[in-house]
């Protein structure tokens, strides 16, 4: 099965385009789970069995795991093992934003995608596509540029404007449309902060599937967010919801109102 | 002590320009080692006894200790544990080539900085100095910023031209040298196989330190690249060498003379 069949699959039969983000903070973790000898792997169960029926993808960000060094590897693993026996069907996704040069890169191939199993990854694109083509050739694998990130100063390179007239941005996108998607499996990150620019990367690929950070904590607009980025279709989109779900109180109904809430702004 | 401070003093006392990375592949290192329980830390500690003279850094590149999950992760901190007790003043450089969003950076300082307790890391410029800021706060610490990286592609994004008439590595660099390097712990990543982008560079930022990869296996010439990238005091330069001095059948040799190499050709 490709990347991009996983994708529309539970799309489709979630009707959801929200993902979580298993941004499992050791120090943010409620008291009860602190003392645990596995707290960011029993957090994460209970988060999933309370939120998996809303979600088409989960997304943890491997800088809380690494935070914790082998231990904290060892319970991203069995998170990803407990998501595949329970619920093989929703879309994993390495938060990791790695990029190395090609040889080097087959060591994140072998560690993300194929001893840790998840389907996608998100990648910085400064070093280019020959450097990134270890990920882009695996077609069961999703490959998730960076191109407009939701922090506060990603436009300091980003938005630069080339002597072409298009933003550094832009070009990503461009990018990423015209050469680096050979395989479908290409998708960016574009940020829920910036709506905006949204607009303009749908116009520039119309056909790519958007991750997006940036709603709820950060300060990103759910109506504005998909009325920019949703595709003729009205998906094309992922939504990643971390903290303001998985700090709630009560994880599952977060989840669904905010699964609802996407759906409602939706226009097809 | 600052990372100036130490990146200095190390090499003085070492008279070397010579960083020996240590990209322990599983795969590639030699049988008698693949057989022990932990072989990349058996192998790490064989190459440091024999090399640890002609260098003033190692670079351990982070992708071939997480393909091996956990246990990769445990080793490569024994390696840092054994380089702290045995030879505390020798540099020791993350090439993790990371940047996340502000808040999540503070993952990957608490991993590599305290827990591993290396004295720099790589990072990728995208997501803007707001992003960054965790690492760049560090003063202890060195951030190794990619400019210029020595892949065969890195010029589809990196040699962009922008409408002010510089490449996007050469604003990188600017960039860098007018805003990011407020602590004077910012260093800049510069191929050895692209010397005529790196005398820009030298002139953009005469007093920042290259980490320069790519010479021996990918083709960089030494004396191309000291006459190149060397400042005005004969150093500026931290000339990495990976699978050309690990893996060959003399490491102590190969590292000895490329230390000399390098020297030959330093006019200061």
């Amino acid at each position: 099965m490709t990347f991009s069949e996983k994708l529309t699959s539970r799309l489709q039969s979630s009707n959801s385009l929200l993902c979580v983000g298993l941004d499992s903070d050791l120090a943010r973790l409620p008291e009860r789970f602190q003392e645990l000898e596995q707290p960011q792997f029993e957090f994460n169960t209970w988060v999933i069995d309370q939120t998996h029926a809303s979600v088409v993808a989960y997304k943890p960000n491997l800088a809380f795991y690494e935070a914790r060094g082998a231990a904290g590897w060892k319970e991203l693993a069995l998170t990803l093992q407990y998501l595949h026996s329970k619920h093989p069907d929703i879309v994993t996704i390495a938060d990791a934003k790695r990029a190395d040069i090609g040889n080097t890169n087959n060591g994140y191939v072998t560690a993300i995608f194929d001893e840790l199993g998840f389907d996608a990854i998100t990648l910085h694109p400064y070093l280019g596509k020959e450097a990134l083509q270890p990920f882009l050739d695996r077609t069961d694998k999703g490959c998730i540029i960076l191109c407009k990130t939701s922090n506060p100063g990603s436009g300091e390179l980003q938005d630069l404007e080339l002597s072409s007239g298009l933003k550094v941005y832009e070009q990503v996108a461009t990018t990423v449309v015209e050469n680096w998607d050979e395989n479908n499996n290409c998708l960016l990150v574009v940020g829920a902060t910036y709506p905006e620019e949204m607009k303009k990367i749908r116009q520039i690929a119309p056909n790519l599937f958007f991750l997006v950070p940036g709603i709820g904590a950060q300060g990103g607009d759910v109506a504005a967010t998909v009325a920019a980025g949703q595709n003729d279709t009205g998906d094309g989109l992922i939504l990643n919801s971390g903290r303001g779900i998985i700090f709630a109180l009560d994880p599952a109904t977060e989840a669904y109102k905010l699964q609802q809430e996407i759906n409602r702004y939706r226009t097809v």
